[in-house]
């Protein structure tokens, strides 16, 4: 297959820093669109990828899954977009399209699996996807999303990812007006989660361990805030909400806030991978009919439904923009959970 | 309040066996239904509050919550029932009924909580209720159903509670034609699961850890019995169910049910209550948009249209009949899981 040559920037193992390299991406084939990226949000799987944490990755590592940017080119059989349209690509840029997730527009439940935007096997190319901190990427049309013509582009780049990932379980478990909302952790995630639950009109409750993010969590939208690590504020709260959408990364406790959902409520996990510890207790689950599930990004139908709304509701990310060789120093500070509420990398930094 | 004397059967210690005592009854006021008892199952929870397995409990302990029976008097604001109807009580005898939960027909999720049948505080007579092991019983007729002409009455009995625990998440996760449907645990519990899934058109798969259950699985109306110890069995149905109603009794590992359950599944726990260990694992959660819920019995409304959909499809418990006189017995056999499925007392052998 024809390919041709772009500037990337990524890391050649586990324990080394991220640096500018080249990459292959194939030619436009018949339901290709070639991409010029603008810009591209950073999200922590990037560095967990880049760094193994969840499991030997295959190397280079290109992240970048928050792909915001400019059609250059389009296969024959492309038809929703042509050259110059601004368009999105997510976390997918495959899935085997014929299992019963895909037929019902539940790509990211697709059985064999989806093939991630970067690190999955290539079907192309062959070796493994190359993410979005690149000069170009080409898409399946399928996969590619519309950009609304009023968003700022780079704030919108974290939708593809930190907004659809909270997005998808507020839309499934139906949140709107009259439904009482509240979100765990006030970071990338988190903060999505208050503004498309408070453009769905539901009322917004965020859960943070910090009373320093108060004042965030109100300006972004929600109603109020109710310190974790507070006894009386979790009691006063108790049997209070519908749905909870929990962003927190690492393990934590899950029993605290289950006893703050009401009868026929679900806490919905998106941010932590792994067995809950403590253990979870099912004696208030069984006496208020009360599920705990998981939910990860969203269909490709139900990504663009979002990008409308928040089209419509001129609903973007906080972002702090950085360039790309500021990649690693952006890292340390994630880290340290220092940043309001994205970085998203202006992909004009990598040309120059 | 006036009141009389019964006999019954009950408890003075958790160490005690049980024996005969007198209670009393209060005299039926306006809108209570006084009820000759017939037949009263035994359930788990009977012997669980009589042994103080759950904390401590009230005592005397009159167990009982699987009650049948006949209309002896009513008072004189009752207008479901008449003397002479066959009538039957289940885990509940009252609930405030104004909560957000009693007005949806949620008895069971009373936001103040529901008074149990027997153990809870009696609202009448002070002290606390007593149970079915007793020659009569006193309930108002909200709480009071009506029993179908054609089953048998006895086998019936286990319904109101055994029945109602599957029946609800069943009927509330949507179980029926096209669905299928996955049981863990072949008990009491088990077996009404396996024969109500069945009545509602689901395609049912037992889980059990012993395989000579089979037969008996499949008798009661399973398609297909899943040997859980048998790691090739496990993997032939990963990712199959969507629905599964697990009846075990204790602290057993979850994470291999949940990997059964196909995107947007669900696994309702209603037989053991207490933290998940091993720990629950979120990633097939997530990856799967899978839940893990809580069921406890189900509304008295909702205790009704199941009743009259077994008099409709003839529906029963498999009993093995008993005097109230071997009750000590059959509560060790029941620690055994010694009962194909459950035991019914003859409330007739009271009255000797």
């Amino acid at each position: 297959m024809e390919k041709f040559k772009v500037k990337a920037y990524g890391t050649e193992a586990a324990d080394a820093p991220l640096g500018q390299m080249d990459i292959h991406r194939r030619e436009a084939q018949e339901k290709d669109v070639e991409i010029d990226i603008l810009f591209c949000g950073v999200c922590h799987s990037d560095l967990h990828v880049a760094r193994s944490d969840w499991g030997p990755s295959s190397y280079p590592v290109v992240p970048g899954h928050e792909i915001v940017g400019r059609v250059t080119k389009v296969g024959g059989g492309v038809t929703k977009f042509k050259v110059g349209d601004h368009v999105a690509v997510g976390c997918m840029v495959d899935s085997c399209r014929v299992c019963e997730s895909c037929k019902k527009d539940l790509e990211q439940y697709c059985i064999p699996g989806f093939t991630g935007t970067y690190g999955a096997p290539d079907k192309h190319l062959g070796g493994h996807t190359f993410g979005g901190y690149s000069e170009k990427v080409v898409v399946d049309e399928h996969f590619v999303l519309k950009m609304p013509d009023n968003l700022d582009l780079a704030a919108a780049a974290p939708l593809l990812c930190a907004g659809i990932t909270t997005w998808s379980p507020l839309r499934h478990w139906n949140a709107g007006k009259g439904s009482k909302v509240a979100v765990v952790g006030l970071g990338g995630l988190g903060h999505m989660a208050i503004k498309l639950a408070k453009g769905l009109g539901a009322d917004v409750t965020l859960f943070s361990r910090s009373p320093n993010k108060e004042k965030d969590a109100l300006d972004l939208g929600a109603n109020q805030v109710v310190i974790s690590t507070d006894e009386q504020q979790m009691e006063s709260v108790r049997g209070k909400f519908d749905l909870i959408i929990d962003t927190v990364p690492y393990v934590h406790d899950l029993n605290p806030y289950v006893s703050t959902l009401g009868v026929n409520g679900t806490l919905v996990v998106v941010g932590y991978l792994g067995p809950l510890e403590p253990m979870l207790n099912t004696v208030p689950m069984i006496m208020g009919r009360k599920s705990v599930a998981g939910s990860v990004i969203g269909g490709i139908a139900e990504t663009q439904e979002m990008l409308d709304f928040c089209g419509k509701h001129n609903i973007v990310s906080e972002i702090e923009k950085i360039n790309i060789q500021d990649i690693n120093k952006a890292y340390e500070r994630m880290l340290k959970s220092d940043v309001r509420y994205r970085f998203v990398i202006d992909m004009n930094s990598l040309k120059k």
